[in-house]
């Protein structure tokens, strides 16, 4: 049902690592990348107090930011050489409560256009073997060709 | 445009903000309650390292992470005594960085019904007197009646 | 990957059938049920001028009207008795133009709760043996007990 | 709060007159162009029995569809010359029944970008001077550039 991709960059495994390690973001909720292929993503990181809402599950709105990040690497990489990536827009459905010790988001390309990726990504829940589905959502990443995705850029460089 | 909506527990500003208070996500991003009416909420927090992306913007799963739970809080501010909220689903439009030195997220019911609620988000980003609209959302809660939003309860409770 | 669900209703067959007979607009763009199991619904129909575009492909919003009438009896064939459906909200994703001479929607429930269900359907334009994935999406529908589906209800009826 | 948008084109309204003309599925269902003004578009259409679901009220399909291409034409009077339109991805939520006897979706651009344009939209069943809210939704349009809206192209064309 999911395609097979090509990677457009044979580089891409360094350079989604790359972009990973360069966000905040990321490290400040823990997260690694856990499983890396043309076109597929998962993200997984540990319970800590601060990640969590009133019922000590993972928050919600942590978990769709980890599915998200799952999704813009799968997506990236099979952008080619010299792009960015930018979400355009995602939407989520809430399964189950995020209830577990470990999360975990795994995110698939369902189409690459030139300028546009919609990825379908799903969420998890793991506890001592279990893992329950939390979250499942539709992803629509954006391909900004001549674009470095190192450098600080200005505002104005992002005219989508 | 937008509806004039009654509260249906006449304690609603304190039981959001008892809510707000129990969430140690909210404290872990440093989000405080800027704004509370009833079908209204406005979140904000400042800029730090770990809240950003690779270009130093705000992370765009942290921008839909706040605006999820000012869309949550402004629909529990119209939920009755002894209920709970619980985000059934959103969908999220990226339309400009989160480059800014506060972010801010404001939610405004749409539909109060007796167990879903709609409700309409923006974030925008802010820094010296000067506002970009970051995303534009829609949010759909359920209204969770005869559970406390207190306890740490168990899986089997949400069966939605 | 998707769950094994067991209908509520022996008698879903007969219940999906009779609803989807019962509805105009569904013979007026000419659709049928193609394949109907428990959690599983299969929707078709052919090309027309009526529901085409300015290109001579089929209309977006058909394509989507389609799906949603699919996900709807997806998620009809798992409820118990003496209820009805309503669709809370959707998402779809335009992968490719709805070029064609037949569109066929598939919906599958994900997640099947005990007032929401949440269903994930695609459609395909098909033409001499060959098939093109259109659309993909994400449906959430409300499963109102103790309804009677056949009776033209008033207003009040529906308070979600 | 919503832009005031400037025209790229200063022949939009043929433009969009035009292409809605051409649309066969319109015409089908009825629908018209009730106001146009840029980045604004707000499309209308009566009741007949070909357009309801099983208790009388208009198909939410239909409901939809309607207000996609109110979406899609308020984009593309905001487009420049020698465009067309294409809808990426959208998102509607149900507020209530679609009782009425005329169906109005009228649709706002919130970001005009360089590619993509983000629409808000709504549709209300009106009867005997009464509105109802039934739907609301976000909608992501795509501008391709260089393309005519014209002429019946193949499907290799849109590689967007």
């Amino acid at each position: 049902m999911l395609a097979d991709f090509k990677p457009r960059n044979p580089d891409y495994d360094h350079v989604v690592r790359d972009s990973f390690a360069r966000q905040p973001y990321m490290a400040d909720i823990g997260a690694w990348i856990d499983r890396l292929e043309p076109g597929l993503c998962e993200l997984a990181l540990e319970r800590r107090p601060g990640l969590t809402q009133q019922h000590g599950f993972f928050h919600g709105g942590l978990v769709s930011a980890l599915t998200d990040s799952a999704a813009g690497y799968a997506c990236y990489s099979l952008y080619p050489p010299d792009s960015t990536v930018l979400t355009t827009e995602f939407k989520v459905n809430f399964l189950n409560p995020a209830q577990g010790t470990r999360l975990r988001a795994r995110a698939q390309v369902v189409k690459a256009g030139k300028t546009l990726f919609v990825c379908q990504a799903d969420a998890y829940a793991e506890e001592s073997g279990e893992r329950r589905h939390c979250l499942t959502g539709l992803f629509t990443m954006m391909c900004l060709t001549g674009k470095s995705d190192q450098v600080n850029f200005g505002r104005d460089v992002v005219s989508t």
